[in-house]
Parts: C-alpha cells; sequence; structure tokens
C-alpha cells in the first residue's frame, strides 16, 4: 500500500507529535501521505484535500482520535472501500484498538500484508414527511429518536417489515448495528452484540412499559418507527454527531446499507478482549496489567 | 368538612359531567364548594378563585383527572394542612386511587370521617449559579437533570452530605422521592420504594458506566449535583411540569421539604394493590377482574 | 397430509375431550391418526407406539398443551423433517400459538397446504470429563448451567471459538437460541431475538460483575463452558427438563446442531403479536380485546 | 479497652504472620488477647474459647478475613454490644473496610477512643411448618428463597404486614438488609441501599414476570413469604451459610432484628468511597490510585 491517508482529532493530547513521526515513519518506508486540512494544519503543511475526498485517493486510511473520530470518518467512506486502521490517541476505544505503543508494530504487519478486513455492517436512515423523502444519512453506530430535556414522553410506533411491533412510550429508541451496541445502547440495557452478526437491535430508552425490552432483528430487517406524540422536541440523532428534528407523524425508516465499513485487524485484540478491558469484566490471573493501555 | 374545593383537568373527557354532578353532591350534603377559574368553567360558573389561592379557603380538595393533574396541584398545597383527595377520570393512578365509581361511596366515608391521611414527602430543589441560589422548587415526585435530544453525554458530579459519590457520566440523573418511585425512575430501572418510607432515591439515566446502580439514601440527605460538562444543553425539570436552564458549573441542591402532602385514604386499596394493578403483577385468582377499572 | 400424529399433555384440563374431538374431525377428513401411548390413554384406546417412535409414522405432528409439552416432543424429532403444529391448551404460548377455537380453522388451512414453516435452531450439548465426552443433549430453548440452592456463587471460565471471553462469577450461565430467549433468557434480563436471526445467546444469572451483559453471537460460535468452582452442587439444566450433574473442571462444549425443528405457521400471529400478547406490551386501540384467547 | 478478642479465617494467605504480630502489638499496648480455638491454632496456641463465647468476653472483637468472616461472626454476637472491627486480608470489602496496612494506624486511634459506632439493622428469620416455628435465625445481610439447580420456577406468595403483595414465579426471593443490599440482591439486579437506612429490601430472582422490580420497605415490615409450588427442590439460605430445606405451605416470616451489630468505623473511607472502589464507578482524577489496596 502506497498510498496511505491520515486523520487525526487535532484536539487530542499529542496528536501534533503523533501526525509528525507517523508521516515520517510512513514516507521512509516509501508511502506517499494523504492528509486532510485539519490533520495537516498540526504538521504546519498545507493541504487541498477536503476529508470527504480521501477516500477516493488512498488505499489505506489511518484514523487517529477516539471512536467518535471514527465515527464522523465512516460517514465520509459510505460506499467505497477503503479500509481504515483505527489508532486510539487516549484510552482503549472499541473501533481504535490500536494503542500508541502499539502503532508501529502493527503498521510493519499491516504494509507486509499481514493483516485481516472486519466488515462492519452500516445502516441507512430516511426521514419521511408527508410522503417525501425529507432527510437520508449513513451511520455505523446508531440511529436514535430522542426526546428534548423539557419534552414529557414520546410516543413511538415501530413497524418491522411492514407488521406492527408495538407502541413505545418512552424517552426515545435507538436502532443500532452489532458494532453500535457496545455504544449508546449498552447505558441503555441493551445486550452486547458480536460485531459479525448479521443482525439489527432495537432498544428504547427508558420505557414506561418496563417489560419492553431490547429487540434483535435480522439485518434484512426495515425497521419503521412513526412520531405519534404531537407537539414535542424530538429529534433524530445519527451516531450521536448530526441532529434533525421531527415533526408529529414523521417516519424514520431505518434499514442495512447496501455498503459495509472495511476495518483493519491487525493485531490480537479480539472482541472479547475489547469487552473484559472496556467494562471491567473478570479476567484471568496476569491478564489485566497487559491490557492496560500505557 | 363544609368548605370543600374542587380542582379538575378540564381536557379529560367526562370532566364536565363529573364536576357538575359532584358539585350538586357535596351540596346537597351541606358543603360549600369552591373551584378555581378553569374547573368552574366547565359548570359555566364564573369563580373568582386562583388555584394557588383555593387551598388556603378549603379543608379538603378533591382533585380530578390523573397523576399529572395532582402533581400541578402538589406545587401549590406546599405548606398547608389541607388534605386532598385524588380521583382518577381514567385509568388508575399512582396518586389518584379512586375511580369514578368509587367516588360517592369513598367521599360518604371521608364525610362520616373515615379515612387516612397519608402523609407524603417532597423536595425541595435550589439551583446555585456562582455562589448565588438562582431558582427554588418543590416536588412530589422528582427533579430531573436531564440532557437535550442533541446534546451528548453528560457529565454529573454527585454529592451527599458534602461527601463526593461519584461523576456520572450519563442522559442525566433522577432525584426521586419515594412517591416518584413510581414514575419516571421506575423507567429509568429504578426500584419501587414504600411512599411511606423515609427515603431518597439516586438514580442516574442510561449511565455509561454500566455498574452504576439506583443509590436509595435517608430522607435527611442532602444532594449535591454538579454540571462539569459545558457547552451542552441540559435541563432540570421539576415533576416533569416544570423545566429550568443549567449552565456549567450549576449545583442542583436536592433536600428533603420541611412539608409533607397530606393524602386521603379512603378505601381499601393499598400500595401493593396498584403495584399489581398498574405493573400487571401476578394476582391471586380471581383477583384481576375486581382490579380493573369499570 | 395423510398420516398425522398427536401428542396431547394428559394432565392439562380439557385434554381428554379435545383429543377425542380431534381425532373424529381428522379421521373424517380422510386422515389416519397415531399418539403415543399417554395421549391414546386419553381416548381410552391402546397404541402401539412410543413418543420417540412417532416422528418416524406421520407425516405430521399435532402437539397439544404448553411450551412446556412442545420442548419434550422437540427432543424426540431431532434429525426428522416432521413439521410439528403447536395448539395450546392454556394461554397463548410461544411455540404453541393456535389456541383451541382457532384449531379447526387451522387445520383446515394446514390440510389444504396454506401454511408455511419456520425452522428453528437447535443446539447440542456435549459434556467433556477428563477429556472424554459423558453426555450430549439436543435442545430447543436453552442449556443451563446453574447452581444448587445452597451453593456458593460459581466460577464459569467462558470461550467461544477457542477464544477466551470471561471468567463469570454467578448463579449460573444460560446458553440459549433465540427461540429459548423468551424463555428463561428473559427473566435473566436478556434480549429478546427473533426467532429467524441465526444467532446464539450467553447470558449470566445474577452476574458478581454486575457489568457483564447477555453476549449474542453468531450461531456458528462454538462455546465452551469450564467449572472452574470446585465441590459445589452444579446441574446442566436442558430446556428445563432434563439434568446432569456437573464436576470441577468439566467443559460443557454447545455449539448448533446441524438440525432444525419444523414449526407450522398456520395462521396470522407473527411474533410481535405474541411479544404484545405475553408480555403486555403497548397494542393498538381496540387491539387487546383481539389478543384475549378466549 | 483491654480485652479484645482477635478471630481470624485461618485458610486466608498471611493470616498466621497477622495473628502474630497483631497479638504482640495489642499486648505491647496492654490489653488481653482472646481468640477462638481456630484463630489460636495460628498461633501454636491453645485456646479455651469457644467462638460463640468470645463476644462475651471481651470489649471489641477485631475480625480479620473477608466479609464472609464477618457475617459468620456476626451470627455470634447477635444480641450482644461488642463493637467489631472488619480487617479485610485480601481485597477491600463492604464490611471489612481496614485493610493490612491501614490496621495499626486504625487501631491506635481505636485505642485512643476516636472512631465511631455504625449501627447495622440485622433481620430474625421465622419458618412455620403447618403453624408451627421450625426454625429461627439472625442474619446481617439477607434470607434467601431459592430453588435447586433441577428445580423448575417456584411460586412464593408475599406479604407485607399482612397484606397480599403478589405471587413471584421466580428462582427465588432476597429479603436484604441496607448491608446486604451491595451483595447478593445486587447480583440480582436491586439498588444500593445506604448502611444507615431503616429499610428491608424484597427483591425476586430471575422473575418471570419481567415488571417485578425490587421493592424498598419500611424497617417495621413484617413479610411473609409462602412456597406454593409443591414437591420442588427448594431452600432458604441465610447469609449464604446455613441453609434449611423448605416444603409446600411453608412460611417464612423475616422482621427486623431487635439488635443491631455495630461495627467500629475507624478511618475516613465513607460508603461511597467503597462503591467506587468496588464496582468501578467513575471517581475523580487522581482519585484511583489512593483506592486500590497495596
Amino acid at each position: 500500500m502506497k498510498k496511505i491517508g491520515v486523520i487525526c482529532k487535532p484536539q487530542k493530547e499529542r496528536a501534533q507529535a503523533v501526525v509528525h513521526e507517523l508521516t515520517g515513519w510512513l514516507e521512509a518506508r516509501g508511502s506517499t501521505v494523504y492528509m486532510d486540512r485539519e490533520t495537516a494544519a498540526l504538521n504546519d503543511l498545507s493541504s487541498s484535500h477536503e476529508r470527504q475526498d480521501l477516500p477516493f485517493l488512498v488505499e489505506m486510511l489511518i484514523v487517529l482520535g477516539g471512536d467518535g473520530t471514527m465515527l464522523s470518518v465512516a460517514r465520509h467512506v459510505d460506499g467505497l472501500q477503503v479500509p481504515i486502521l483505527g489508532v486510539n490517541l487516549g484510552s482503549l476505544g472499541f473501533l481504535t484498538e490500536v494503542t500508541l505503543t502499539e502503532l508501529y508494530p502493527a503498521l510493519e504487519e499491516v504494509l507486509k500484508g499481514k493483516y485481516e478486513i472486519e466488515e462492519r455492517l452500516t445502516l441507512v436512515a430516511h426521514i419521511h414527511r408527508s410522503g417525501k423523502r425529507v432527510a437520508e444519512y449513513v451511520v455505523l453506530n446508531d440511529v436514535v429518536i430522542n426526546k428534548g430535556a423539557l419534552a414529557r414522553i414520546v410516543e413511538l410506533e415501530a413497524y418491522v417489515d411492514g407488521k406492527y411491533v408495538t407502541s413505545y412510550r418512552a424517552d426515545g429508541l435507538i436502532i443500532s448495528t452489532p458494532t453500535g451496541s457496545t455504544a449508546y445502547s449498552l447505558a441503555a440495557g441493551g445486550p452486547i452484540i458480536h460485531p459479525t452478526l448479521p443482525a439489527l437491535l432495537v432498544n428504547p430508552i427508558c420505557p414506561f412499559t418496563i417489560s419492553n425490552r431490547a429487540l434483535v432483528l435480522p439485518e434484512s430487517a426495515r425497521i419503521e418507527v412513526v412520531l405519534t406524540t404531537p407537539d414535542e422536541d424530538v429529534h433524530v440523532t445519527l451516531d450521536g454527531q448530526a441532529g434533525f428534528p421531527l415533526q408529529h407523524c414523521d417516519v424514520v425508516e431505518v434499514k442495512k446499507s447496501p455498503h459495509t465499513l472495511r476495518l483493519i485487524k491487525a493485531h490480537q485484540k479480539d472482541f472479547f478482549h475489547l469487552l473484559r478491558s472496556k467494562l471491567g469484566w473478570g479476567a484471568r490471573p496476569g491478564e489485566r496489567s497487559a491490557e492496560v493501555d500505557p
């Protein structure tokens, strides 16, 4: 891989030093480095690339930041085949499993072709109003319908493949990929879904019908949610990054996107390792020290 | 009891007929009926009483509506001794246990003096900004700190009696009375607290530290919550009815109010009966039919 | 379909009358009815068929009872293609969706060939001791490792496809099919998995590490659980029907069985209808009356 | 305090060395040390004291072990006023807050009289069979009714002060003190109750009615639980240490014991500190290192 894109979240501590070193390391191995404007600015370089153009120019993307940085990049690579290596500048992340100390050993392997690609399901959300499509989004984690702080309970009628599921009276509803199951949905009491399972997750937020539970559906499911509460402050948020205000009777339709996100797995950390490390699950004697991010 | 106040939620179906009949029934028994303007309008009466003045004029308040109507009345009787009888115009409520078919038998008993008073703990919330108290509220159910739909996770530092508890990273935090434990806190996964227990409940909403749990504290606890997240849309809501926007470093201080709310218990429904009926808990054979609101 | 097996749970009220009527109805339409001994006894018939032989003799099985009856039959049809129609003699069941009033209309449709087959994933459990396989079971719902009433917490080391997951300190562990997700696992806080999803569910029972959560895995997952607590009373139970005592260091290996169970879907009740009806979820106005089993 | 009892869990690593050193330290300060037989054996001393006699002989008890050791000692001091200092030989415990490195500084304070007593509510359980009391126990944590590994769901009818609560269909039922709320009940999804709150906790284990929730009751509540399932393997366990087999129609009656357990609080760790440390809750920057037990 000769053309490598680098995107860094500039606000992160150590960002400048890391980008500088990484660029030198890659160029010393004969790669050409492409950056978006924000990352280039860290190196006092001017760059003519907008972030959304980068995926078209490179064979691999290295994303330095946290899971939030990965989510924002994911929105730009939808439909492309560019594999992404996530590097965490802080603590371990579910999408950014490579820590700084592991970065160069991992890259050595990747440049030798020793890596696997893990394809992650993404979702496409369409918002319909009075029969017209008024918005479209692609997400890697979740589509969340959420009431505002002052709004009372919202009522949401949910359908799967045209079949009525139930009317949720709740703070909101999360429709998540397996990747998103360890993000907001987990805080809302949801299960952990292995990232390779072809499934969608529908999870109500603080439902007043307390027998409501998270629902795991086949990835082929087409989910429609109708906002039946009038006159309340309700938004759809997409990967926690973009938002769209909903009106009474709007329909949020969510289904699997035709495209996946391609994550580079360059090392030994499997999904269960991440769970143990991130969630404080029991480990075998002696393991924990190895898990802590230096 | 000769002076009886009647407050009705006018939007409720059947409200006009019920108020008309109730007024006649009470007057036939020698009582004088006082209404607030909205209730009087249902009977085509003009009334010179503002809702907040009513508690000063009467010996008992009859509130017709749902639990929400009771909560709004509760805000006006703080500090007074007026007992309240809650009558539900729809399905059974936790605060409005008397159904329409039970209304007159219940009132017969009450007028004979055959009733008990159940005192319910209320909370007083003070909001402090830069060392000044900027708002004060009294609630019967809960003080809720909640993020807006577009806001990311908020961070809230909690203290009890000046001792640090933890820093919640969550959608928000509920501080509830036992009465409020069956309201929003229940939807957020909280326990059910018997209404006579001298306790407060602190319950995080969708905490990212998934080992966080609801915390039941002595009623003497003074709870302080500091909003440590800057620049997010966060509000305090009071009994789900009033709202106040929070700023970075604001402190929400909650403690037991010196006053209780006095509910009239005029019938046989104990708290467990309400739980079985409202939450669909298992009942003894033959009981369920009796529970259903005719 | 000319050869039809009928299996009935004899203890159920109305069992005798139902079997008598059903037999007559089927024979009037030219079918030959096969019964196991227990069911035949209800009709004062002698029958030469053991329950386990029945699936080899017929083209369809009608099972009358509850979900427990279906589970016990499921153990005998593993590996055969015989489709099963579940009829509930009491309230609605997840596996016995046809009520008595729906039985004959449903059978009319089935005999005309108007029905769908829903294939349900089953699990095979092997128990290994000192390197030898000491037991094998096939289940439709779940494999449960559970401590006795007097035992203290057990420790279970879990592996998926040879990869270490975590060491659960808990009352036990449920390994469930999607079908089983609405049975015991639901009581243990698990999610609801659509029965057609190719997934397995691993759900700890009362884990002391309270950040443990249910884990949804691809159906290809091979799950191994090692009992690392010595000297405690621990059993594996299979669909809640059979039990096997575990010893220190025993390995319970669970994976997808090569065979599915084939359920006949003869009517309009989809999975979400069952959830609303069984779990008291919110329904659309007017729907509930139709849901109640007459 | 001149007469000090020392009880140590002999199986714990370092037990012998610790007891030897502690005895010397106390005697050097003029105290007389009393031990039970097991603890004395660690020091190659013969001791004429049975564990149950020790509380009658001393002014203070030092218990070295874990929370389980404390629970077993608690059963012997019921009704006596002897204050107890819990010292943890392993990691931090909820009942054994003093670590080995804190032991001597803490004891210095205690011998100077600088300590507080925290009184912990205990429960008395009576088991009634055919109108006769067949067993009686006192517990500090919890009374647990639990089914055996092979038993199916049990049905338990619960009453509070003679009022019917509900019929639980579950694996069992936990009746806990505030002290016990951070033990087994927490694993069963219960809330955390501040140890000084005058409350009892009733928490079902894996209830099939998934709208069941933990119930927090006034300490004056008299709880009766009737086993209505016949012919199943069901036991009552007391603080996880003793067990009693239940029969159909047995009644387990639980109420507050007239006696409290008196814990010595000799240091700065408040209850919230223990929660943060034991449950991995968010701490303030810089705090965690101080929490870890050296």
